[in-house]
């Protein structure tokens, strides 16, 4: 048995893999911190031989979304044309500081969709990280290079965000985990926008435990991990409807497996339909909140460099261009009437429980048209994009099934509840392990 | 010398001025709780007599504007339209409970105008409250009814709400004090909504002592009253620019001899101009905030049964009906940096001071058709409104010059700093008193 290696050797492991020309690190990681994050390691392995520590995270290996400010840096968010007209940031971004004074050494930005402005996360300027279960498969998106990297073994936790699956998607496709806090539990000072309204900053990981311990630091928990809740303390809802409708062979076989898996042992478990879906359906027949939240961010790029965006992106931005103030702002007020209607719901169920995603990771050539990426677009985005909507956390947990392309279990937890939820999901993982 | 009258003489005193045909108690007060405030003020004698006291505000006779909820009542907010398809209230207005759990005695609902949205306090439907100092001349509003209350000796203390300037026009017309708080300081639960960003509650009173104990308790601070700030400690901004283009007469005299008898008293006192006012304007002129806010508030009434709308109301209403949700978005994005911007400038200045309005009250006369209407309505908005945007508080105090109109010196203090603005007014006050 061996000593469990150093910073440094984590760090240069993950350099290694990233430099790999056989390998997804330069489509994974968009930039490298070789040098600062030697020297971050050096001095996270002197610390620990002092028995010191920075804090909980000392000497892990993280990597964090294209997104993020790193002071003295222009933010990219996936996009060249970003790159081109941005100025340099002037201070990291509030979960990079956390990160840091925790004693995270951050060894790359990653890959991710133009603007994360997309569920399938294809990226045609940066090139598209390959899926680690098949590299002619997309990763998910938006936060595509995070859940490469991770999978890839760059890194132990990668930071992604999550407007309407961003974590939780590329997670499920990928075979690891990814978490959605509540939005308000994490400061998104310094994270390039997509929606002021639904942007949620998450970690992907192997394993809850890891994305706990981000978790907490980036919203400056720094607490000792939590023990499990059993799940025969846990009253799950197990969701019908629509967010079981058009499952492919793969998922439609797995998911109802674990469920069977798990069935036995839930204090309770009971179906349940979602009756405050409908008011979302009719905010987002009005145009939405997060479309022209986008839309407002980009207005400008778009008119003086639209043609230098990736085209499904723009496309998609461009269909918000003339929603109506009036219907926004009722869109507002009509979805707090939802998440307090939804909310309620947490009364009777400690979780709920569904696929993260309806279909596995598509092909490359599967989304290679414009017609074809939007249609797999929105249904890959249809069953997370929702708790978006309805300001719950969520995390989608890996469903392991023989040789099969990943599939991802989504648990939703309760406003606010995100320490709760986490708990939960350690009893959930186990018992699907075993 | 006479002892303090009881609560019941004064509510009694109260009734007998609404009831009074000769009075404007019919159309400053739309619902009158004759038999509730009586019992509440035979309560409240009791307990003084034991030696006893509710709270802070115990027997103090206020009245709320039409737009608050009352148990059991439908809210009207100065409309036919609304009151006749509204639902009854299922719980008090937050304030209304704060000021019942403080002791205070309220005796009537007062006129304002529909749905709060002029600055002129006209009402056809229920008749417009004439002007205490001319009563062929209009009260200001929308707080019309709270203003014209307070100045006939119909209670003490009148709650209104300010908007766009909604508590201190009608303060400055009618020659009181009307204060408008930071708007995160009282909560606005059960207060029919105009605008959801810029709404905030406050008091109209004949001095400030008064509006400060009402804020308190509304605020839910039962603290005790505030010394006052001496001027010579005291740095005030004296605002240049549009702000005092435009005056008639009596203010473009009252004013200038109001900063004349001030101007050696402060510690300092600067002439600035407000170099944000320049976003404002970018941000009005793509449609502003409060107006498509206010536009969806009552969409679909207007569809409905737009023609039993004031037609001043109903015009300005429909003006926001295209406004676009990106410029929308942008506007709240941009107003954000506006008020940063403008905070900063209260590092050098603890109080800003202008004239509350540019003219006094008009008669009503002048603002008989659309046009004259419209044209008046925005300059008496102009001055006040702009502190909305800003996020602060202000509170316009009476600068008494004779026997001519009404003219109201507004001070501006710094967003959250409300208190000390109230001590800062008390000064100013005894000032253009003595």
């Amino acid at each position: 048995m061996s000593a469990k290696p150093s910073s440094r050797d984590r760090v240069e492991d993950a350099l290694k893999r990233i430099s790999d020309p056989a390998g997804e690190g330069s489509r994974s990681c968009l930039s490298v911190y070789a040098d600062a994050a030697r020297q971050a390691a050096d001095e996270a392995d002197a610390r620990a031989k002092a028995g010191k520590s920075l804090g909980p995270m000392d000497g892990v290996v993280v990597t964090i979304k294209d997104l993020f400010d790193v002071k003295g840096e222009v933010t990219r968010a996936g996009s060249k044309v970003l790159a081109s007209r941005g100025k340099p940031a002037t201070s990291d971004a509030a979960i990079v500081t956390r990160l840091r004074e925790a004693g995270a050494i951050i060894v790359a930005k990653t890959n991710m969709t133009e603007f994360a402005y997309s569920g399938l996360g294809a990226n045609p300027h940066f090139g598209t990280p390959g899926n680690p279960a098949d590299r002619k498969r997309a990763p998910g998106g938006s936060s595509s290079g995070a859940a490469v990297a991770v999978a890839d073994g760059i890194g132990e936790i990668a930071i992604g965000t999550d407007t309407g699956g961003s974590t939780r998607i590329p997670a499920a496709l990928c075979g690891i985990v990814g978490f959605k806090p509540t939005v308000k539990r994490v400061p998104r000072t310094g994270a390039f926008p997509l929606s002021y309204t639904f942007d949620s900053i998450g970690p992907i990981a192997r394993n809850v435990a890891a994305c706990e311990l981000a978790d907490a630091v980036m919203a400056g928990e720094n607490t000792a991990p939590q023990s499990p809740i059993a799940l025969n303390e846990v009253r799950v809802g197990l969701v019908q409807g629509y967010l079981l409708e058009g499952m492919d062979d793969i998922v439609g076989t797995a998911f109802p497996k674990a469920v069977e898996k798990l069935q036995s042992k839930w204090k309770s478990a009971e179906e349940l339909t979602l009756a405050p879906l409908d008011i979302m359906h009719e905010v987002n027949h009005r145009g939405g909140i997060a479309p022209p939240e986008a839309y407002s961010v980009h207005r400008d790029l778009l008119k003086d460099a639209g043609e230098g965006v990736d085209p499904n992106v723009r496309l998609r931005l461009l269909r918000s261009e003339n929603v109506n103030a009036t219907d926004y702002i009722q869109n507002l007020r009509d979805r707090e009437r939802a998440v307090a209607a939804m909310d309620a719901l947490f009364d009777k169920f400690d979780v709920l429980a569904m696929p993260t995603t309806p279909i596995v990771a598509p092909t490359l050539d599967e989304i290679a048209t414009v017609e074809t990426f939007n249609s797999k677009n929105m249904r890959m985005l249809r069953n997370t994009s929702i708790w978006n909507f309805f300001d719950v956390c969520g995390i989608s947990l890996p469903i392991k099934l023989g040789n099969q392309l990943p599939v991802g279990l989504m648990l939703i937890g309760r406003h606010g509840n995100d320490r709760n939820l986490l708990r939960i999901a350690k009893s959930v993982e186990q018992a699907l392990a075993g």
